[in-house]
C-alpha cells in the first residue's frame, strides 16, 4: 500500500526543485534499479508491484499496478520504482591528466544527455564535467536514458571556470567550422567539450579551447547539424580508436 | 478556424492505419514544415497560428494557438502543422553498387529511427532500406526528430530479402561480438546492417551478412550495449571517414 504522503513525495521529485530539497531521486524498472543497487547509491525506497527484489524491509514496498502507474513517469510502467540518495557534492579531487574527459557547456535535452552518460561508459571516459546550466542528471528521463550507467559514470556539475582553470590536457571543441576530425592530430589524453543544441559552446568556454575540430558533413549544404549526442559518440570514438590500435 | 472534420483527420493521422488510409502524415514547426515544403513532397493542408507561409490559398488555414493546441503533437506546440502526402510505393529502382546504404532491421523506436535519417543526411548515405517491421518513418516523432532531413534522404520500406537478392555490395553486419571496427577492413562501397534495440540482426538477415563487426568497450563488463542511433554514427562514421582520407 502506497501512502498519501509518499505518492506525493514521489511525485514532487519529477521536479528538479524538490529533488534538491529532498536529495532524492527516482529510478524505474528492473534492470536499472538492479544496477543501481549493485552502485554506491543509497536506497532509499523500494516500491515493486512483483516481489523479485532483495532490499532492508523498512524500505521495500509492495505495491498493485494501480499504485505503479500513479507514481511512474513511463507510459508503460515497468513493475518498479525505486528512490535513491542523491550523493552530497564530493569534495573535488585534484584533476589528474590521463585519460579521456569530456565537458558538457549547456546541454538541455535530458534525452542527449542520458546518451552521453551511456557513451562515457562504454568508452570508460574518465570524468564527464557539466556546466550549471546543463539539464539536471537526476532529471527521471536521464536516469532512465542511461540505462544503469549513471550508476557507473563518475561525473561533476561545477563552474567550467574552475576546471579549466585546473586543467593541464588539451582542450578540443566542437565546431561547425573547425578543422576535420579525421585529419586533426588527437591525443588519448585530452578533454572533448560539447556545445549547447541550438547555440553551440559558449564565447566564456571559448577562451579555454585550444584546437576547434568538427565532423565533415559529405551531404547537401542543408543539413543544419548532427544531434549533440551523435556527434559527441562520433568524437568520443575517434579519440578512442587511436588507443585501441596503439595498444 | 479548423472545423470537426479537419481536427478529426489531424488527430488520427497520430496513428498508423489512418495515415495508410488517407496517404498523409504531418509535420511540425517552421523549421521543418519550410525543408517539407522545398522537398518533393506535396503539401495538402497547412495549418499556422502566424502568417509567415507561402502556399495555395485552399491549403492555407490561420487558426490560433488553442486549435493549435489541440493538433500539436508536441508539449510546447511550434507555430504550424502541415499535412503532406505520402509518396506512392516507387517502383524499386534497380539497386547501384556505389556509396554507403544502411539497412536496419526492426528498429522500433522512432526517436533512434529519426535519429539515424538524419545521420544518413548528414553522411550523405545512398540509401537507407528499412525492414517492413521498422518503425514507421511517418510517425509524427520520427519525423519531428528528423528536423526535416526526411525530405532529403532516400529510403524504402521492403522485404530484406528482396534487398539482398539485388544487392552486389560487401555486406557488414553489427553484433556484439564481431571483429572490432577499428581493425577490420572496410569498404568505401558497401551495406552496413544494424539490428533491433533488443535483439540485434535477425536469424533470417544474418544469413545475408559477410562481416560481422563490432564497436569496442571500453568501460566495466556491465555496459549492455550501446543505443543503436549511437553504434550507427560510429559506424557510418568509420566507413566514410575512409572517402574523406582517401579524397
Amino acid at each position: 500500500m502506497l501512502s498519501k504522503n509518499q505518492l506525493k513525495l514521489i511525485n514532487n521529485l519529477k521536479s528538479k526543485r524538490y529533488r534538491s530539497k529532498h536529495k532524492l531521486f527516482m529510478t524505474e524498472g528492473v534492470k536499472v534499479i538492479k544496477e543501481f543497487l549493485k552502485s554506491d547509491y543509497e536506497l532509499d525506497a523500494l516500491y515493486t508491484s512483483v516481489d523479485i527484489f532483495s532490499a532492508e524491509p523498512d524500505k521495500y514496498f509492495l505495491i498493485d499496478e494501480n499504485e505503479l502507474k500513479k507514481i511512474s513517469c513511463l507510459s508503460t510502467p515497468q513493475i518498479a520504482v525505486a528512490l535513491f540518495k542523491i550523493p552530497a557534492d564530493e569534495v573535488q579531487v585534484p584533476t589528474g591528466n590521463k585519460g579521456l574527459k569530456l565537458v558538457l557547456d549547456g546541454v538541455r535535452d535530458p534525452g542527449n544527455l542520458g546518451t552521453i552518460i551511456r557513451l562515457c561508459d562504454w568508452f570508460d571516459v574518465q570524468e564527464l564535467i557539466c556546466s550549471s546550466d546543463t539539464v539536471d542528471c537526476y532529471n527521471p528521463k536521464v536516469v532512465q536514458a542511461t540505462m544503469g550507467s549513471m550508476a557507473r559514470v563518475k561525473m561533476s556539475y561545477q563552474e567550467l571556470e574552475t576546471f579549466f582553470d585546473k586543467n593541464t590536457l588539451p582542450v578540443y571543441g566542437s565546431y561547425m567550422d573547425g578543422e576535420p576530425i579525421y585529419t586533426s592530430e588527437v591525443a588519448q589524453d585530452a578533454v572533448i567539450v560539447m556545445g549547447n543544441e541550438a547555440q553551440g559552446i559558449s564565447q566564456e568556454t571559448s577562451r579555454y579551447i585550444q584546437k576547434r575540430v568538427s565532423i565533415p558533413q559529405f551531404g547537401k549544404a542543408e543539413v543544419e547539424s548532427l544531434n549533440v549526442a551523435t556527434a559527441t559518440a562520433i568524437f568520443i570514438n575517434e579519440f578512442k580508436r587511436l588507443s585501441f590500435t596503439e595498444k
